[in-house]
């Protein structure tokens, strides 16, 4: 399959009008062929119009139609995997193994996706019956449902190229509610971007889906995006990126004329604290967990556990020297772009002179031809000096953690206090020490998203219960949630019908629940007819 | 019971050293002792502080304990029956029906959110089982539910002096989820305010909930309400008031160093469309209904339906004299204050200049010592001149409308195509005409929160399918809903807790389902015990 270099307006491909961008290798730092246009605004513009007329039509896609869509485009990224295998890992510096499991993960998500619209309780249908003989008024029939919002924009992440791109966790949710997505494609991966883009559009034909179901624009700088995120027919929007790029198309949405939702998961640095009982029982076992969760991937992950929080004690000092030497020993990586790979040498020069700071392990690499390698970086400080200096607790993006002793409970418990909002925090503890932690779980269920207990916060499963958000700036909306079943909710509100002849409801609503799916009715969940 | 003219500050009442302001009675101009103090600035600091430690025991209440204190502050509530059917009537120039009715109201809300918490289903428990035997890696036991976020800000509305004001329908939402309140009283019934506000905290201190879980602030001007917005340690904003006021506040909100939910319920001329069937089957029972619905409450009502389409024809000449005489004979109104009145009068002596508008009916009206009397007030104009003159579009809260005749189909939908983001949206039709005018519907369907056959759109049913919302700008986020039990879901968010022991997780969460609610296991809804 030759790549063109150019956007997808619909089923249409855009002009070559645009700036030019390029994939680039981070291994060997060669420019990868071919050239890809920037859209220009007009295509925008007709993307964008594209997809609110095929708004009329897909959002009254059924849940089997919506669910065959999803099937269909997970089928087609499968029958990629070939050639994904061959371009992703050239524009992204990831090994195959990561890209096969990526494969797996993204098509598993729009399955999930499929397997929720066709089973269809989603739409939280609910039903109050009229009483025609209520005094002093007559009681309305009331009945409601989940309707799509429209037009979504989605930003691709640099990290899932994948699972959190052309095809990923965002589009899947938005589609499976009904809405078309227009997707603003990533410059560290155009290739992968543009394979992708064609199976999702292959599979909009294979279903006979209106044209404006799906498009992508490509976009060397920020001007294509901007006007996404500004576009009146824009609906909403999900962004997966840096907290500058993130606060950025924030205050654009927020700021238009008609604010639209708009989903930014952006950063956070997933605290890791170990607790007495547990440094005692498991040191080394947790040593060799977290060196594992802080370089897996180069780091390159939202939840990359990038403080860990301990007792200042001898066996403190035993994890921090078995950690020195687990990450010492590691590999050097391939970070994903040369911006990455520079912004995390930048910060960690950075840290490493920082004069309460000491560097434990800085892993020296090797001048590749990408100039992309990096290495393993510990860093080490005490409670008081961390408590001291915020910049302490800003994001290094890459293979770094930053390890804190305490002295004293309340040191630890003023840790958690002052962390921003996060996507995850995870404990390391005893069936004791959870019992005499009680008060630190407590701060930090209102700082996150997620909770982990003796794990590590890398691998989100993708499942109906997961929770891959949490507090600003963690995300821009800590109502929701990116990864599992629930990121459904991002992109519909709640439409209701009053006292509607049965033959012009929603099929959700009407009285012989065709659909066969569990509904509120009159206050009780029920998979009934209504009589 | 004495009025004092004080802020309460949790259980404390505040100092006397801020501007005054006083009830006023619209019907007789008089000046309504006592003076209530606003707040001072110190004052929110000590209320917000005093929430936020309160929420750390009050987000564990559980259900029961919850719907106790709804039950306390209903109870109570009713029991100031009598001291209410004096002073509210007096501040707000509705009459005592209206009032007793209101009351009525206000507690069906509190008593059907403390049925919600007490059953307990609402909070979307999951749980997706682990499987340690999974390949290539175990799978986690994930779990998840809905939390409170922490201290919410309530803008009392000016119209609703009892059911959407200080324990109305955002107040019994907001605790019910958990959270602490504080309410921003309205100046238009501070009397009212102070009653019920010291009954919803007789009700804490009878349920012996921790002081700062509800607290009351009296602000003559703005600066009050801006601080509680941009308080760091609030967490979510609920506001039912004017366009103007609102995108204020929305403003400040959005421009916080970390922004917040902000739900506010702003204008809505909540179109009706007459359909042709409907028109020569039901003329003058439309016509009956709308001019009730128009005027009820002195057209002081979010949902008053302010626009009214139909055929330009003999049908429609008929229905508009009709209306005409309905109208005309109607008795004349006190507004709730003079500020509304005063904004009625002129935008009914705006819109009655507009070269393209005929004024059917403008009621003269006594002038009355409290200046505040107004009378019904019906325009008239074609599409045409509708379709090009924006201004025509803007909401005037009071008992007025403009029906706008079309001589064909286009210009119909050109009418619905236009609107902004509504509340409600209502059709008059017979079955054909719902068959005949689907594209209508499917129109507004993307414009509404609520859409009503064959009816008015004032009487807003309290019950679980209800939805008073709509897109932007009707309220600031059109995925939520202010009435109805879907309003608890503005002011939560999903909590996910990985691989913990049983004994560390919520109720909600654990093995043996104690709360016996409904939760999503596996996929699956249920109420077993997980095994």
């Amino acid at each position: 399959m030759e790549l063109t270099g150019k956007s997808f307006i619909g089923f249409r491909r855009g002009s070559y009008q645009g700036k030019i961008l390029y994939g680039f290798n981070p291994a060997t730092g060669e420019q990868l062929p071919p050239a890809y246009y920037s859209a220009s605004l007009e295509e925008v513009g007709e993307a964008v119009e594209l997809a609110a007329r095929a708004f009329a039509i897909y959002r009254h896609a059924s849940g089997r139609e919506k669910s065959d869509f999803l099937r269909t485009v997970a089928d087609r990224v499968e029958g990629l995997q070939e050639l994904l295998l061959v371009r992703t890992p050239q524009e992204t510096g990831l090994p195959a193994a990561r890209i096969q499991s990526e494969i797996g993960r993204t098509c598993h998500q729009l399955r999930l996706f499929a397997d929720l619209v066709e089973e269809g309780s989603w739409v939280d249908a609910r039903i109050d019956r009229g009483d025609p003989h209520r005094q002093p008024n007559p009681r309305p029939d009331v009945r409601s449902l989940l309707r799509p919002l429209g037009p979504v924009a989605i930003f691709g992440s640099s990290n899932f190229p994948l699972a959190f791109s052309v095809a990923g966790g965002d589009t899947a949710s938005a589609l499976a509610a009904g809405n078309p997505v227009i997707v603003k494609a990533h410059p560290a991966h155009p290739g992968t971007a543009e394979l992708v883009g064609r199976a999702v559009l292959d599979a909009a034909r294979d279903c006979h889906l209106p044209e404006g179901v799906f498009s992508i624009l490509y976009d060397a700088g920020f001007e294509i995006g901007t006007a996404l995120v500004t576009h009146p027919l824009v609906r909403a929007v999900a962004f997966t990126g840096s907290r500058s790029g993130g606060l950025a198309l924030m205050a654009a949405a927020a700021s238009r004329p008609d604010p639209i939702p708009f989903y930014a998961e952006m950063s956070s640095i997933n605290p890791v604290f170990i607790l007495p009982g547990a440094m005692r029982e498991n040191r080394d076992h947790i040593a060799a967990g977290l060196s594992g969760s802080v370089t897996l991937g180069a780091g390159q992950f939202c939840t990359n556990p990038g403080l860990v929080v301990m007792a200042e004690d001898s066996e403190g000092t035993a994890f921090a020297e078995k950690l020195r030497t687990l990450m010492g020993n590691s590999a050097e990586f391939t970070m994903l772009s040369p911006r990455i790979s520079s912004a995390y040498r930048s910060a960690v020069t950075t840290r490493s002179q920082h004069r309460h700071v000491k560097t434990v392990v800085e892993h020296t690499v090797s001048t590749a031809p990408g100039g992309c390698k990096a290495g393993p970086v510990l860093f080490l400080t005490d409670a008081a000096s961390y408590l001291s200096h915020p910049e302490l607790t800003a994001e290094i993006f890459g293979p770094s953690t930053l390890l804190v002793t305490h002295s004293n409970r309340e040191q630890l418990l003023d840790i958690a206090r002052t962390l921003e909002g996060q996507l995850t925090a995870t404990l390391h503890g005893t069936g004791k020490d959870l019992g005499e932690f009680r008060d630190l779980l407590e701060i930090l269920e209102t700082k996150v998203g997620r909770l982990i207990f003796n794990g590590f916060p890398t691998g989100v499963e993708v499942c109906s219960a997961m929770v891959h958000g949490g507090p600003f700036p963690a995300t821009s909306d800590g109502r929701t949630t990116s990864v599992g079943t629930r990121a459904i909710y991002r992109f519909v509100r709640p439409v209701c019908h009053q006292n509607f002849p049965d033959v012009a409801l929603p099929d959700e609503l009407k009285d012989n629940n065709p659909r066969g799916i569990w509904r509120m009715v009159d206050r009780a969940f029920s998979k009934d007819a209504v009589t």
